[in-house]
């Protein structure tokens, strides 16, 4: 028996959407419902094998993707256009795969990433909004989002953001480059964005919770700077809920959308 | 005892936006949880006391609204900024009311309607989407939306709507004026809204339907002019599902939103 999976066959890698509510998150987990556990269970279904996925990301519980890839090797000759339908069949309906394509062999959803593009969506309403109940965080009281987006601005560039990550990182270099990062408002909603080639454990929430409170008149910009400088994350911000945050794109050579 | 509810105190009338995928409709049941009856147990426990709400609209059970006025008569002095606060403090998540104004005290919510306004969402997708399980209504083939944008002019102006609504309606005059009647797309959705003096029962839904089969080829447009001369049920198309329809706008002299 040669075959351990990394061996002959196609790489493939999928794209999913999940509504991260319903998931303790990305990474599989013993008794609890999680996307990457969910998308190994419809692979045994449909490939009748077990199958080793690499996943792109982990996002934590709660937190939403419009693109959260992953590649695995198959034996199977199935196209992807019936890959995708027969793995729909099998997911329970808070994910779904919409884009299959084979990539090279040595192609790693992980290790082959170049960046990744998040957003993250609050609700500036003294009310809530049932339909925004599990994908945005509601504040209250009034942010000025134009302070926001020119504070946003501090992150673009490389730094070392020590001072926006929790602890539980294993990383040792803390160095990432941000090339979007930038506030706007539709509506009742602020709505933050931040593209970058990588982001350490809870970067987002705790960029995103710094901003609110420079938002809301309790901190100065001039606070993100010096943070980044002394890598203090008592420094930074708050670190904003998971609900607010959906990763929205995965940077690859081979683009992961058409 | 001369107080009856109706006498003397304000009238109020309350404008709420809820997620219908939470509720058994609008319209107070035993033993399910409906809009009215959240919002009656929330005055309740507001005003000490029972408290006669009269709804604009029922609404069926998974349907949404974004605007849906209630009128009610009260002693209560509670201005009305702290009374939405209150509300919203014992409403399920999934309903918030966000307007309060004191009305005329002749002003009913049904009987001073002046008309409504609704939208009809159908994702029109090969895969679902696991962010519009409960609000959109899923088409897996192709619907050629400026056909059904075209067919839908058909149902404007004052028609006997017989062929449009389902049975069980104890309505005896079935002509509604129609003012608003068209179709557009966004990205992969497709949107239909409507608005008229009246509407019955399940008359979006099947002019949904209808349109549907429209854009899908498998109904000529001339058949909607057809239907309405006939009055005939079997001539229109299916009842389009709950979970895509939300009641936008309630019409009233008095402005139900600022």
């Amino acid at each position: 028996m040669a075959g351990n999976g990394q061996e002959g066959g196609r790489n493939l890698l999928l794209t999913l959407r999940f509504d991260g509510s319903a998931f303790h998150g990305s990474a599989v987990q013993k008794n609890a419902p999680t996307v990457q556990g969910a998308l190994q269970q419809a692979l045994q279904q449909v490939f009748g094998e077990a199958t080793d996925v690499k996943c792109a990301s982990r996002t934590d519980a709660g937190v939403h993707a419009r693109a959260f890839c992953v590649s695995f090797h198959t034996k199977s000759a199935i196209p992807c256009e019936r890959l995708i339908e027969a793995l729909n069949a099998y997911l329970p309906p808070e994910a779904a795969v919409y884009d299959c394509r084979e990539v090279p062999p040595d192609f790693h959803a992980r290790y082959s990433c170049l960046g990744k593009r998040y957003r993250y969506r609050i609700l500036n309403s003294r009310i809530r909004d049932p339909f925004l109940l599990s994908t945005a965080f509601r504040i209250p009281y009034r942010l000025d989002w134009e302070i926001m987006d020119k504070a946003a601005r501090a992150f673009l560039g490389t730094h070392d953001f020590s001072a926006f990550c929790s602890a539980g990182g294993s990383v040792q270099d803390r160095r990432r480059t941000i090339f979007l990062s930038r506030v706007w408002r539709e509506g009742e909603q602020i709505l933050f964005e931040t593209g970058g080639d990588g982001f350490l454990y809870n970067m987002v929430r705790i960029i995103t919770g710094t901003l609110i409170e420079i938002g809301a008149g309790k901190r100065m910009p001039e606070s993100i700077p010096q943070a980044l400088q002394a890598g203090d994350r008592s420094l930074a911000g708050f670190t904003a809920p998971a609900a607010g945050l959906c990763l929205e794109q995965v940077y690859y050579e081979v683009p992961a959308r058409l």
